[in-house]
């Protein structure tokens, strides 16, 4: 393993280097694990800012700084595909990062779109996410692309986040809390609603209750894996054969209840973790 | 004020030096509101390291640099004094600054200590804060320092932050979660509250609510500025004359809602405010 942090392309074939995802924190393990479901021979990096977890409420400026550095980091580890794991920086720097990066990359708003287009019924679809996500427009924007005649209504839920991470899914405080969210969708007869941020697939018991039967929700980590197979096979790069793929972790801090949390939205227990210091990233970049 | 920005020393006499206060956030603003109370005369910079908070979940490691060089960024603009107006900084980092910093420092955890051992009748004390805060046991060990015979009950409250932060600061939700975390304080019959996090004297009504009648609430913010007095005074720095100090604040994001939210925090709305880039605080420092 330890080759493949040597540089983006290092001698080792293609088809064999790691796919790299970033999150803001460990949202983006719920699109590991269906890496790990749907691609199981894959190598995988995944790099989560959780020093400066949430991005949520922040600029769009500063989220696009921050996915710049995260998307340095990743190349260096010789990625052959990023994974944008993270709505809110899907949301708001993927023009830039599409513009500063050769590699092929995906983010989570369009195959989320996507999946959400082909699965209303009366095209009006809800997406619930985190103000950066909502304020940038961007689910409204990708819906329109592949279907203007849907009518998209966007709640930002900023409290869903420390929710999941604090480990209140279920009982009455989440429920309140989405009931007050939701509501508006409900008044808009949306038969279809993303979750629109990493975290959310934690609270979809809660929130599939409160939005009541009929309602289809859409876990963006499934769709966008899809995506990560068309994409790799289209440009040849699916590691098929050499056994189970390896994954390695890495985060900016590890926060006080990390094991516990990350292991929750992983799926099973997280192993080969690193800590780096998120300072380190500008800084190798500008010194030569 | 621009020369104010030069540096430690130039040329200014130090009486007429700023004050530096940092928060991981605009949580700070809490304790700057009671320095404009208590202190009018005094120049006051501040610093809200908004692109990386929170603090309270993460690492005493982390916390720590950030802590470091959110001082540097207030020694370089010629402070007299430091105040750590964040618990979880407080808490986590306070001896780390003192061996590395000479300037004269005030952390919020000593004064709220102090002033829940003089106003506890039944030396019975309760304490809420972050799960750093509360991790670190560090008020228990300045009350223990004061009142060996006190007893401290400490209970992390991670959601008060994004409920304080979101302004649900009353209603049916803030009290289902203040009900949750606040029973074993009962439980144990505290007479007297410490708010440990500047976070948290915006959902006093709901805490006092839920407590009940006859217990007293601590607010670090007050009890730490009658510390910046008696300091400023014992040093002969202390600004008396010269007309009203003027304010300014720096901050590592502008979130999306800041203006709103910072206002209600400060009790005022915030002029003369400058956005810096967190990055570059590392970056000064390190390349001579």
């Amino acid at each position: 393993m330890k080759s493949l942090g040597g540089g983006p392309t290092n001698g080792i074939e293609p088809r064999c280097r790691p796919i790299g995802l970033f999150d803001s924190g460990i949202g983006g393990l719920t699109v590991v694990r269906e890496i790990l479901r749907q691609l199981p021979n894959e190598h995988v990096v995944y790099f989560g800012d959780t020093a400066r977890v949430p991005y949520g409420g922040k600029s769009a400026e500063t989220v696009t700084r921050f996915s710049i550095e995260n998307t340095q980091f990743l190349v260096r580890r010789g990625i052959k595909l990023l994974v944008v794991a993270c709505n809110t920086a899907s949301a708001l720097a993927m023009p830039v990062l599409q513009r500063r990066f050769e590699i092929p990359m995906i983010g989570v708003i369009a195959p989320g779109a996507e999946e959400a287009v082909r699965k209303t019924r009366r095209r009006r679809i809800g997406v619930i996410g985190t103000t950066g996500t909502v304020g940038s427009r961007a689910y409204e924007a990708a819906i329109a692309e592949r279907d203007a005649e849907c009518t998209v209504e966007a709640i930002a839920c900023p409290l869903f986040v420390p929710l999941a991470e604090e480990g209140w899914v279920d009982g009455d405080v989440p429920r309140r809390v989405a009931e007050t969210y939701l509501r508006p969708l409900r008044e808009h007869g949306v038969d279809t609603v993303i979750l629109g941020c990493t975290h959310y697939p934690i609270l979809s018991s809660v929130i599939g209750e409160v939005l009541g039967e009929g309602i289809t929700l859409i876990d963006t980590a499934e769709s966008t894996v899809l995506e990560v197979c068309r994409q790799l096979d289209s440009l040849g790069l699916r590691r098929t054969e050499g056994g189970a793929g390896t994954r390695r972790f890495f985060l900016s801090d590890i926060p006080v209840h990390f094991r516990e949390i990350g292991g929750r939205f992983l799926g099973e227990p997280i192993q080969d973790l690193a800590w780096i210091e998120q300072a380190d990233i500008p800084w190798y970049e500008r010194t030569p």
